[in-house]
């Protein structure tokens, strides 16, 4: 793999395939362009509906923000209808599309700079860009078993991530560092980021003063004038559904926008607990919580960088237990694509989600059919693309491995195909005609090289050689596979005085404050 | 599962769920309609071009007949150009639009009749029939590993597939019955089918004589009248590709055709060795030979219903070893349904595809790419959507389980929602406003008896739960669970009439015959 990642540094493309497996330079791009169109899968009439719906939430029922007198005086100015709900909670209603007036100066696509320019990414229209899993409080492998996350687990991530040519986005809280205090962690981890990875990556926003700490170092990274004028990191930001925004969230939002750095809009809605259970109106509710987040970010800097988003679960009634990886997701993953583009906003949606706890079959058919509706419904942002395990408690080195190995065979999906005289190949099959087999023709051994995603996880072998080898499962590959890259790891080479300038900003922050583990 | 399977005979839609898992009796029908729509990848000019590219090989390459000169009368009668190649080697051209337009006698729908009527299908339109996976010579299940197939096992997997409510055929050869002389096999196979399950079913198409005596069973089971008139058997004949249809399938499809029976016709296109390794190349080419293979069947008797068909398959660069569940034919399924849509034909495509020799992480993986391919673009006819395992060499016990579990999954998939007020659910959010949790509002339990696929296969218990009952993986799961519904399983009636006349036309046939392996 880290053979790969050089050869994309000095321009793979035309470079030919070796013996190892998992080689596709001509697939390596810093994000994906989609050359496939989007799956539509709700017509234009339930469209409007639900649109209709999300403005009717907003009108007649509104939001409810806590605790941020100023995101409050922000909307009352812009025409919400404030009504006091009791000390530090407010309920505001928004006339039907209010919202999505304030949403016209939020920009439909934008760049998310990474410390290497070759590693830029665009966030938007025909992009698509994969990162890690977020969040996860354990890491899993094999061989330990489930454990609490370290900050060792934390670079280790990001390590393979960097390593991945099929990944473009170094992430945000691959794991939480439970070996840090919790009110140092977002220093460690931004960190870990700019030094272990040259992408772009998302800040830690726990605080409004810690989403601010992770600016200041984006600052002594790239320049405060470069910051000021350019989305140097990305902040995810949830909303406390039904229909909530606290003041964690808000003041995060409104510190993000304010240095013009770039917001995602994220409910969490579990069908049947905090969404209707039945799809349209989870969508419907998601839409107005997101979109009310994003012209927040507006009200605050008009032209903002915002990202519209979704992460729809449902419930299994038995147990009333959350469940990732079932197909009404899938669909409602589509048809936020299809809303993402009447907006005209980035899309955050799904990823490799799955409730099994090993990365077994069950595990990688779910993350399929969650990973394909990410990608098919022309998803932008795709965070969780790799090592979600567990109803993302467990960040997993096994399914990390596997799921970057999707992503890699998602680029040549999303390639799609041309049709021209070339690839119709009429003279390879008129070379000898009917009956003779095609290995040698012209046309053969004019696209062998490019031709077919080339796997560097799956096994091809025949069932005597991968018999012979060992019967070796796809737990126990992706197992030495993770470790054998991890001991390739090279870290991408950073400017000492930069590397002393965070160290020591994140040692003075450190000593201002006793840990906290809140 | 055979609870499901009883609630469905009496009418499941207005029962509720139980406390065990895996019930879904508002989501169980003889075939799926469905109800979103197909996902349109390739626009109109290439699938025009790919259309131009099929009729141009038909035009100045042709196809190869072999040793069926019935075959070659009836294609020289209809307008193809007939030039010998060698004794009984014949190549026929076809102007290009000829093979089109020979085509429009063949039903756009038609339905394949079961012993119980309840489980007819219909194939094509908006149908989808999902049937077992067909043709491995070996079985395997974690207790025995890899062995070679037996009519035991054969009979397992139609008895396990009867037991499924998320299969609606039996399919045909489920596995090869290797314990059994090759040339006794179609009958103890189609008997098994007939004996063990109530729904359609395909014939043994592996000699003419064979195809013959399977048409004979139908008309004692049926009666011959009733099968002159309905499709109650199909055959799954394979041209040999690049561009060849020998005389074991054409008379295997005259023979078929004349009963008025239904026939799929099959190109196994494995791209650069086979066929072009460019998507749009294979596809024409899979055109080009299947349309010739629906023609035929109109030319012997129009109107015969056939099924356009492909396998579209990848090949491993640096082995040569061919490569199931990619992402590339995964894009060319999708464009085999545009085309079938075009030419208003039924279309049979994918499966659940692996090279996995485990049903593993990259078994289902590679499975959800493929069976997901199958589904959106439209598949009429998704034969391998249960058991595939190891390049198709083995069919699995366990895959079996995992994969028919995945069939039910897509029901939900392929339902997609509907927009309406109910479903919108303003009163579930508007009960009690911003911050409440939705478990006990009036749309929830209105909704939750139908909201959400509920798995009979996947694990959605906490970590800490799982982990005490044992920490199971996917694989031991579905071990335990094929053999509980093996268990269970009670054979639908027979008239004791019918299946003595069954056994005795068997007894005969086997009698007139030496035992032959080939």
């Amino acid at each position: 793999m880290s053979m790969d990642r050089k050869r994309r540094k000095r321009g793979g493309r035309s470079r030919a395939r070796g013996a190892a497996p998992g080689q596709n330079p001509h697939l390596e791009v810093p994000y994906i362009r989609r050359r496939i169109p989007p799956y539509e899968v709700l017509d234009e009439g339930s469209l409007e509906r639900i649109l209709a719906g999300a403005d009717r939430i907003l009108a007649e029922i509104g939001i409810e923000f806590r605790d941020d007198p100023e995101t409050v005086r922000l909307f009352r100015a812009a025409g919400g209808e404030v009504r006091d709900v009791s000390a530090n909670v407010w309920n505001i209603r928004f006339e039907p599309g209010l919202i999505r007036a304030l949403l016209k100066t939020a920009p439909a696509t934008f760049t998310q700079h990474a410390r290497n320019p070759a590693n830029n990414v665009q966030i938007g229209g025909d992009a698509t860009v994969f990162a890690p899993a977020y969040g996860s409080p354990f890491v899993m492998d094999l061989d330990r078993g489930r454990r609490y996350g370290t900050l060792e687990d934390f670079r280790n991530f990001v390590k393979l991530a960097q390593m991945s040519p099929w990944l473009h986005h170094s992430g945000g809280t691959v794991c939480e560092p439970t070996d840090i205090a919790v009110n140092k962690r977002h220093l460690d981890m931004v960190y870990a980021h700019m030094r272990y990875s040259d992408r772009a990556f998302l800040g830690s926003v726990t605080a409004p003063e810690r989403a601010q700490d992770n600016i200041e170092m984006c600052r002594i990274l790239f320049g405060a004038d470069f910051v000021d004028r350019n989305c140097v990191i990305m902040g995810n930001f949830n909303s406390t559904s039904p229909l909530v925004w606290d003041g964690i969230s808000t003041r995060g939002i409104r510190a993000y926008a304010a240095a013009n750095q770039g917001s995602i809009h994220l409910p969490f809605l579990l069908g049947g607990a905090v969404a209707p259970l039945t799809m349209a109106g989870a969508i419907a509710q998601n839409l107005a919580e997101s979109m009310v987040g994003c012209a927040l970010a507006q009200l605050v800097r008009p032209g903002a960088p915002v990202v519209l988003a979704s992460f729809l679960v449902t419930l299994a009634m038995r147990s009333g237990s959350p469940t990732f990886g079932t197909p009404e997701p899938a669909i409602g993953s589509l048809v936020m694509g299809q809303l993402a583009r009447r907006l005209n906003l980035p899309l955050r949606n799904a990823g490799s989600f799955t409730t099994s706890k090993l990365p077994d079959g069950q595990a990688m058919q779910q993350s399929m059919m969650s990973m394909l509706s990410a990608v098919q419904s022309g998803g932008n942002f795709i965070l969780h693309a790799a090592g979600f395990l567990d109803g993302l408690l467990s960040m997993s080195y096994e399914k990390f491995v596997m799921d970057a190995d999707v992503c890699g065979a998602l680029h040549a999906y999303l390639a799609g195909f041309e049709v021209t005289e070339d690839t119709l190949g009429f003279e390879a099959l008129a070379e000898q005609g009917p009956g003779a087999h095609l290995f040698g023709c012209a046309h053969t051994m004019r696209h062998y090289k490019t031709a077919y995603w080339d796997s560097g996880f799956t096994d091809d072998q025949t069932w005597e050689a991968w018999d012979e080898a060992g019967a070796e499962d796809g737990m126990a590959r992706a197992n030495r596979l993770w470790k054998a890259r991890l001991a390739e790891y090279q870290p991408p080479p950073m400017d000492a005085e930069t590397d002393a300038a965070l160290r020591d900003f994140i040692a003075r922050r450190k000593a201002s404050m006793e840990d906290a583990w809140y």
